[in-house]
């Protein structure tokens, strides 16, 4: 695989000067339309040998583009990223579209060294790589245009590199010991880096292997790779059609119709109830093992569906300083420069707090598909992007709770017209309201795709009976309380 | 100050039912209006003695209002607050306009309890108070209604309110040693908080002080104040034009005219003193006590002044991965639901970064001021706010460059006429650009009005001589060293 890499490139310095130049102006322009258009980001992640030349390669770079529209970052281990997920320090970072960002440290770093020099097990390394792999076709998907670029220096060349720079005074403190120790290990790199970068070159992802050693050449090779990242029109262009959708059930048989809408709770039980189930939560999220883990909530439901009054029920037993309710409308222009799971992904909390999503991604597969807001593909695309999203985050330790609130269709015109009675402006029914209820089939369809596909073992949904609002928000009470039990014990 | 808080006030169960649910449904009234304006935030600021109802108050408000739109934070000491001035924590989760944010652990919490229990000198504390009001003054004129909330008991009250809550199994892991501690030293307490609480009590954020001891009167008086302060529709009316305004120069002479606009450097010198300022730089940011400070240089400049050149000479000698260049354009949603200087600090780094301003809180007496995108009163009062942001910078460790490049109205016409020659779009002249150039005097007036009111001691503003691009390069390279060399002395 790096055969090509170790051969002997050389550019003689006027054809440097003039490629080089010319280059410039290019990645300049190039740079402009980008930032002009906002539709893509190009994400440049770096990787490879030491004293492979990537901070030399950046720093060009950042010399030839316009710096005020790139971002640097070089991941090391922060004491904020211990609270969340792994990759969540890569998506608060991630920038908006129409800018690059470069990234030191990616996500390869961790497991390919600990693949080569630590203990890492293989089938663990492949399993890192496969969720490399889906992160980034959901990059890609967003139009986040990836240019993966792997530094690469023969053993004996690395060995010249890291002399020539332990000779001249004013590099010597940038060869630590550790580089000596990976110099030893070169092979054991090499090894890992080839089963790396087969497993995740990818049509939406290849990497790009730069020579390292003759530092002209793999300007140019740098500078080239990224002119074509910019100007990769394709990614921009709107997704093809699918050409496989969801089929409907053909006898009209669905999960929502095998509910039992009649369900009751009567007021005395349910105050009693109440009061019981509020007070066992109040005790779950004061125990000492829910320090070390998050409740997040997810509450969906038709309008007038209860999700309101039942997110009520369920912070009254909660200590205002340690919870967050996140009401989901419309994104903000900030979220919309970003790919879609962005915004939820920056309202996670570190551990010990509780998070009540009212609506949350899963709009992407109802309101965004049912509307057309976006296309199929990209509805299509979100049930494995939210099946990994939740995945990570429970793998994390969150104790990850989706409820969907069923009412039936009479239900909801009966509630819309006490609402309209109550001549309440906080209960006034928009128009969005009742063209919503035209499409109820619509809906019906995309909930039971929904349910169907990310009903996973990791994160399962709860369904709940809501015509009947007492034993709706009990359901939810017990459900939450429930799951914490069995997650803290 | 607390003898009515301590009269045995009484509010029968009746009563309360009454009056609180009518308040209740007033309470959303208002949340629901406030929400829908957008235009003012209701900050509810919560001190006290231990015990004195703060935490049961806030989660009856969280009953009684939507919880979906309060975002309730109690600040407690932070790994990632370390790096950022004392203020950065409180800025950062500032909620937008529209919603409801409630501060336990507030800006008082430390200078009191300091004073009180600790050894903070009566000046400090005094200086503490100082700054506090003038961070008051500049939410209250950014429409955020501050609803301070002292919650007090007598001594004797607080005493029996310990033992009551100690004796109760389901509370008494409220009570921490901390508590009795406090208790004896309840004179000083008060004390200290009367001196706090009259310092501090403005027209724009007054204190109110809430008896503590019966529930039902506390939660009436808490409920009654909040809904004063989201109906408080006077701070949304636009402000009155302030009385008196800067009086331009009579005889026309300003600061700009001292400038010898004719310095130049030519060529070799500027190649030789380029590579020498650079490589000073370069080695300046890796000295070990830089790792403790910040560079932040802020660049300001008409339109193809060269700031933007300036810029790239800068970064030239720095590593990528260390620092971040913020082109300042107009403000996402986001940071036009906040105050005005929230989009400046969201980017404050960590120690040991450097982070360039491409235009900055400057627009705020330039731009804003001369397009009357802002009333007079918020420009006016914007060159305080400028001053104590950066104090607070200064005081952290910041070490702040303000550079102004200065040329004349022929350069100026002489780089448009170049960038319209040169055909390339990068460089492409704007209608902006043109209209701007007919407001010269205007934005004369207002960049010496900003030089006279924020060239402060501690971050002075530096005049750069810019029709000779080489000269101001140099210039700027050298007033960035040479600060940077006397702060890390």
């Amino acid at each position: 695989m790096f055969e090509i890499a170790e051969l002997d490139h050389e550019i003689a310095k006027d054809e440097y000067e003039t490629r080089s130049a010319e280059l410039r102006e290019r990645l300049l322009d190039a740079q402009f339309d980008m930032r002009e258009r906002g539709k893509q980001a190009v994400l440049v992640v770096t990787a490879g040998v030491d004293a492979g030349g990537k901070s030399e390669t950046i720093q060009l770079l950042h010399g030839w583009l316009d710096p005020r529209h790139i971002r640097t970052r070089a991941f090391v281990d922060d004491e904020q990223d211990h609270g969340r997920p792994p990759f969540w320090r890569y998506w608060r970072e991630l920038p908006a579209r129409g800018l690059i960002g470069v990234v030191f440290h990616s996500w390869y770093q961790q497991p390919i060294e600990d693949r080569a020099f630590g203990g890492l097990r293989s089938a663990k390394f492949d399993r890192a790589m496969d969720d490399i792999r889906r992160f980034e076709q959901m990059l890609s998907g967003e139009q986040f245009v990836l240019l993966k670029l792997w530094f690469h220096l023969s053993k004996r060349d690395q060995h010249d590199r890291l002399r020539a720079l332990e000779k001249n005074k004013l590099t010597r403190w940038r060869v630590r010991d550790e580089d000596w120790q990976h110099h030893d290990q070169h092979e054991q790199l090499v090894e890992v880096a080839t089963r790396a970068l087969r497993t995740t070159s990818t049509d939406f992802a290849p990497w790009i292997i730069v020579p390292g050693k003759n530092e002209r050449y793999r300007s140019l090779v740098v500078g080239q790779a990224l002119l074509d990242a910019m100007r990769n029109e394709e990614v921009t262009a709107p997704s093809a059609e699918p050409a496989v959708h969801p089929v409907p059930p053909i006898d009209g048989l669905h999960v929502l119709q095998t509910l039992d809408l009649s369900r009751r709770l009567e007021k005395p039980s349910y105050d009693r109830e109440l009061e019981q189930w509020q007070g066992r939560l109040a005790t779950l999220v004061r125990r000492k093992k829910f320090a070390k883990r998050t409740l997040l909530a997810v509450f969906e439901g038709v309008d007038a569906a209860g999700k309101g009054g039942a997110i009520r029920r369920v912070t009254a037993a909660l200590d205002p300083r340690t919870y967050d309710v996140i009401p989901i409308a419309a994104p903000t222009d900030e979220e919309r420069a970003r790919p879609y799971l962005w915004r939820f992904w920056r309202h996670l909390p570190p551990h010990g707090r509780v998070l009540l999503f009212d609506r949350s991604w899963y709009g992407r597969v109802l309101v965004e598909r049912v509307e057309n807001f976006c296309t199929s593909s990209d509805w299509l695309r979100a049930y494995g992007e939210i099946n990994d999203f939740e995945e990570q985050l429970v793998e994390h330790g969150v104790v990850l709770v989706k409820l969907w609130l069923q009412i039936d269709q009479g239900e909801q015109l009966r509630r819309f017209d006490e609402r309209k009675q109550h001549g309440h402006k906080r209960w006034k029914i928009t128009e969005d309201d009742w063209r919503n209820r035209e499409k109820w089939s619509h809906y019906e369809q995309a909930v039971t795709d929904m349910i169907d596909r990310t009903s996973t073992e990791v994160a399962p949904w709860t369904l709940v009976e809501a015509n009947d609002k007492h034993f709706a928000r009990i359901k939810v009470l017990r459900t939450i309380c429930e799951r914490l039990e069995k997650e803290l014990r």
